[in-house]
């Protein structure tokens, strides 16, 4: 169903090759997801997207389990299906259990809702909502 | 700029005073924000809105900075102005903090580019990210 | 293709089997669709959804067929594969003939095209289409 | 705010301008609204979209109020603030009553909500909510 | 899996099959794909559509490749699948080399994190990008 | 409006200001607009999406200013009017001509409507719009 081919390891150039290798250690085995071999037809775009990929999911401020999560989120409100599925296996992988997978979906199905009646009626949003001293528009820095 | 009156107190009708009564209660506030003002002109609407939130948003298996978080994911996602600005101030008020806020913002600015390269390379599932034995599609119970 | 299991009657708790029972009885058929069945892991989000569905979808100020033909657009909007099969198969089952379709779909096609434009283009909004007396924003009530 | 000029009548070149005119004739208005302004440095595009528009929403198989609610569910689908507000003035005009227009907001909450759900669990489409005997697809006509 | 029948020749009425003529006649080809199959069961609306692509697609002040890729943006933000292929299919027709593929990806990916990023914290437009003289609301002509 | 600072040069920590410098020097401006002041709390997040842009918008197999008119699409149709601002601004500033501007106008309105009406009727992809031999799904390398 790809517009692309999926590139197995044989397929792959050098520089993306070694993009599946890097994934493979760091990931700890050896399997590479067809999103990258989609994305080795552009070495170039696929180092780039891994590399940001690792920095944002990485260690940080929000527990793993929490950014997939979120990643699951934006995931199913942009509709693909793709990372609806390599995600939610993420999330259970780093432990969620059933009744999480549970409370995420309805957090989604809540948010999505009141999304839609607040755009639908247009309201205008409360002033304490808003950061004030705000800056720059056009003003000298 | 809604399309719908902001009732205000006076304006509201008795079904709809008595919500905002309870979310006063509720939240431990005098303010009722424009969101339930503008559903206020259909009661049973606002109820429903209001009890549902309640229990979603309510103490669970799910941190409840975690179900913010997740709230503004999908309210981004969807270009939801009035939920960005106040599910951004829910969030701040439960501790959000500036590193948290900003990681926030890096895994939703990840999530929506892979989505798209997902999306537009029409990239096939793994067989491993599906769930076996699926059961019904059309079959007795 | 699920990331969840669709349970059958058996794998089904007893909470679930209880919703699918009232489904059957209150649609007068065997047959309780995938969707339900997917929900079936969250017995209470199952069920929250399925209590609000006919409250919504009931008798009420607008026509059956009329609340299925938004539900389509709705769903086409969203790009929801599943909602629209379903509601599809609903409103032909309540009457929409192939002409009634056929005008869904041009004005389905119509009304996104006019987004597009009037997002891309920012268009103002005229005095006239907003609703005056808005009312509160940080007001005393 | 508009990324182009909203031309007035004097602005506008003799092609919008009679444009403008069909639409102050047909509508029975001295008024036109800013969206028309808004395309009238094309118009070509001005007039096919304004050809199309009169087609897909006069007399035909659906009721104009019912046009005009699925026009609204589009539009919040698609988060454009113009049209909720231009259309939602014209439903008005035809006749929505405040109890239809909860109404609808109603069902577009739902649908939206269920379409997250079902994008989320990716829930399989049942058997019997495709349409049999699809015929070609790269097969001889 | 459509919810619609895709039409052969044979089961299509003769204004249909007059629109297919016409498409295997403009485009020199035999083929007609499934998306005017689909539409056929609504001929005003397939010979509407068709007609009116014709004229978006065809000679002008853009490069026919450009429009492709355009086409393709859009059609990646919507998640059409169906359009996705079809239009990827008719760029490579149209000589789309890999590595323009590629940066088409990348430019996708990178506006639509961008898009997320500035909907996310509520970025005010900066005067200077905003068209001044904007003329006509609510004014007389 | 937003929900973060718009931070002015004063206000700004040094890696920031270091970002805002680079920006100055590469567009030769000494303006910089408020996407990236709004992204200047988190320096990190900053500098990662000014450099990534750098690549992406940088000279390579695209025109820069087809490069941009995608972008406008992208963004339009995900209804960020940041960035159409932004970006249509950007575009003029390269020469994007009232015509092409039409025309770029005419395809997304295109698109987003064929989106519409295959999504809504679930158009089966033909067989020859994929890419054959696509390669892996859980297979060794």
């Amino acid at each position: 169903m790809a517009v692309v081919p999926i590139l197995s390891d044989k397929a792959a150039g050098a520089d993306a090759l070694a993009v599946f290798d890097d994934i493979r250690a760091k990931r700890n085995t050896d399997y590479v997801n067809n999103f990258w071999r989609a994305l080795a037809a552009d070495p170039a775009l696929l180092r780039a997207t891994w590399e940001r990929l690792q920095v944002v999911m990485g260690p940080g401020h929000l527990d793993p389990l929490v950014k997939e999560m979120i990643y699951i989120a934006v995931s199913v409100t942009n509709g693909c299906s793709y990372c609806i599925h390599s995600h939610t296996a993420a999330a259970r992988a780093k432990g969620m259990t059933d009744a999480q997978q549970g409370e995420l979906m309805a957090v989604i199905a809540m948010a999505t809702q009141t999304n839609a009646l607040a755009t639908a009626l247009q309201v205008p949003v409360d002033d304490r909502f808003t950061v004030t001293g705000e800056g720059p528009t056009d003003d000298t820095p």
